[in-house]
């Protein structure tokens, strides 16, 4: 991926999973990059995550929802590649204000911010598969019904959308990714905020077992995180991409259950069981999914590269010798 | 439309356009009505429009952004229509925060109310046609994709999926009516914020000419509000609605040149002319637009009954008898 030699990036969640991975390829391309980041404990950022190239990056604390901090960081930036956001489903139905501030109102402002100092800014806004809801046909193409089936994805899709207004109205070139489950080095894996993988990979670095909610049939796709910086990198690079929307996606389609066993086979140790579904979880539940990532592949080239069992293994091996830097390991 | 009797009914927005007919119909039916409106000056709230009905509601002025107030409303209610919002595209792009709040964080904490304090309630939400975007297909069916093409449509979108969520997860019965152009006695005429056809009023009522942006081939449909105030009560009495979305529509489907000479006979002077499109404006334009409303005759056997010659004849015959409590008719 080439074209961000000496080109000012801003990456807003920048100290979070993907950020920082993304962080890291932009910084080995010679970009000029700042991350913004809140470090809200119960969000991704993390400083470990950039530890390795903490010298060769700007830093700067602030919050998304702070519109004179973002006014400040967009300017003079060639792309902005919008990542901060809050992901919890299912925190989302307990303090729903915070995530609609967060992943709607706090993107305005950003777009707001672009148009009035910066608006020759490129933007890649990193959306979500959960602006879905439950598919009504597999796998899922950007043309499917939107129809999210918790506040998380109403908000995200409210911030996607703005985006893309502000590219059609405004000129802003914008994009956005829906991405699916993204894995990797980097993630939180404290809890299941982020995906409920990353609690799984914590649970059996710790040698403990892991629950997998229903019957474990429920299939999903997975992509490693450098495939999904890939994607971003690709998007932020192409005039092709502005207006438009694409889903990530994966080859590899798997159960929860075979996943949780391919995970318990890498990990040498653990077991891994069925539970009921808590109810809270159910009703937001969305069944099987799998992105169809064709128009990405057809106009930017995009696909995944790495294998699940490839994925997990450097993943379960980074939290083994890292994990005291993403969890409590005596707790 | 029976079944109001004695019930308790609260109607947001309810010294509006809309809400004001609305009330007028339920006070008919002999229920207990609660009007909130914020009075803003911009927005269509007007105390004339309750003129005849003012000692039979219980009228409270205060804001839907005010999450006290709105707690304290809710309670106790049987039916909440949930009208209040900011319905001007226009404005949506100027303050894009502004209806960020009003037409998205405001209805989140009117469900937050009613899931903490009055979880039996049952709420009917005013969305719009603007959540479709520009058609892909006419007429618009409820399962024709939405993209949004200004601020309004999309948080009016987020305010609307909200409802449905509450719905199906907190199974607070909720559905949601996606209006096309209302017009009728009682709408805000003073300018185009709630729709051209207002202002369009006035200024035939004034003796003035009139403009149709563009080459008027656009087409719409339009509902009296005697027929869209039948459609709130059908929805809001019937469980079928639950987690619904529903059209509204019109049979007479005309271009705004054809409307405009029909305004112009029917106002008996004044002419229209042929303007070009204001850059602002044609950028969120949509082109043509007319509703399938077969959902909606289907389930709950709503369809409109007032020509649209007969409304448009009603309405100009208001506002020369009223106008002067809804503009200065000397400026």
């Amino acid at each position: 991926m080439g074209g961000y030699k000496g080109r000012r990036a801003l990456i807003t969640g920048g100290l979070g999973f993907i950020g920082s991975s993304l962080a890291r390829r932009l910084v080995d391309e010679r970009a000029e990059v700042t991350l913004v980041d809140s470090l809200i404990p119960e969000y991704g950022g993390n400083l470990f995550n950039v530890a390795g190239i903490r010298d060769r990056v700007r830093l700067n604390i602030s919050d998304v929802r702070d519109p004179y901090s973002m006014a400040y960081l967009v300017r003079d930036q060639d792309v902005v590649f919008n990542l901060a956001g809050q992901t919890s489903h299912r925190d989302s139905m307990i303090e729903p204000r915070t995530d609609l501030v967060i992943n709607a109102e706090a993107q305005l402002s950003i777009l707001e911010a672009c148009r009035k100092s910066n608006p020759a800014v490129k933007i890649v806004f990193a959306s979500t598969r959960q602006v879905y809801g439950k598919p009504e046909y597999l796998p899922i193409d950007e043309r499917h019904p939107v129809r999210p089936v918790d506040v998380n994805g109403i908000n995200k899709l409210a911030g996607e959308s703005y985006h893309l207004l502000y590219n059609n109205v405004y000129g802003i070139r914008a994009c956005a990714l829906r991405l699916t489950n993204t894995y990797g080095p980097g993630m939180r894996v404290k809890d299941a905020r982020q995906s409920f993988l990353g609690l799984w990979v914590r649970l059996l670095v710790d040698g403990r077992n892991i629950e997998v909610f229903g019957d474990g049939t429920q299939r999903r796709d997975f992509n490693f995180v450098d495939d999904c910086v890939d994607a971003l990198l690709a998007a932020g690079a192409s005039d092709t991409a502005n207006g438009k929307i694409y889903n990530l996606g994966s080859a590899e389609v798997v159960s929860l259950a075979e996943l949780a066993r391919l995970m318990v086979e890498l990990a040498g140790e653990g077991h891994f069981e069925l539970v009921a579904f808590p109810p809270d979880r159910k009703v937001i539940d969305i069944g099987d999914y799998c992105g169809d990532y064709s128009l990405i592949r057809g106009e930017l080239g995009w696909e995944p590269r790495v294998r699940l069992r490839e994925g997990l293994a450097k993943t379960l091996g980074y939290y083994r010798q890292h994990g005291t830097a993403y969890w409590d390991r005596d707790a």
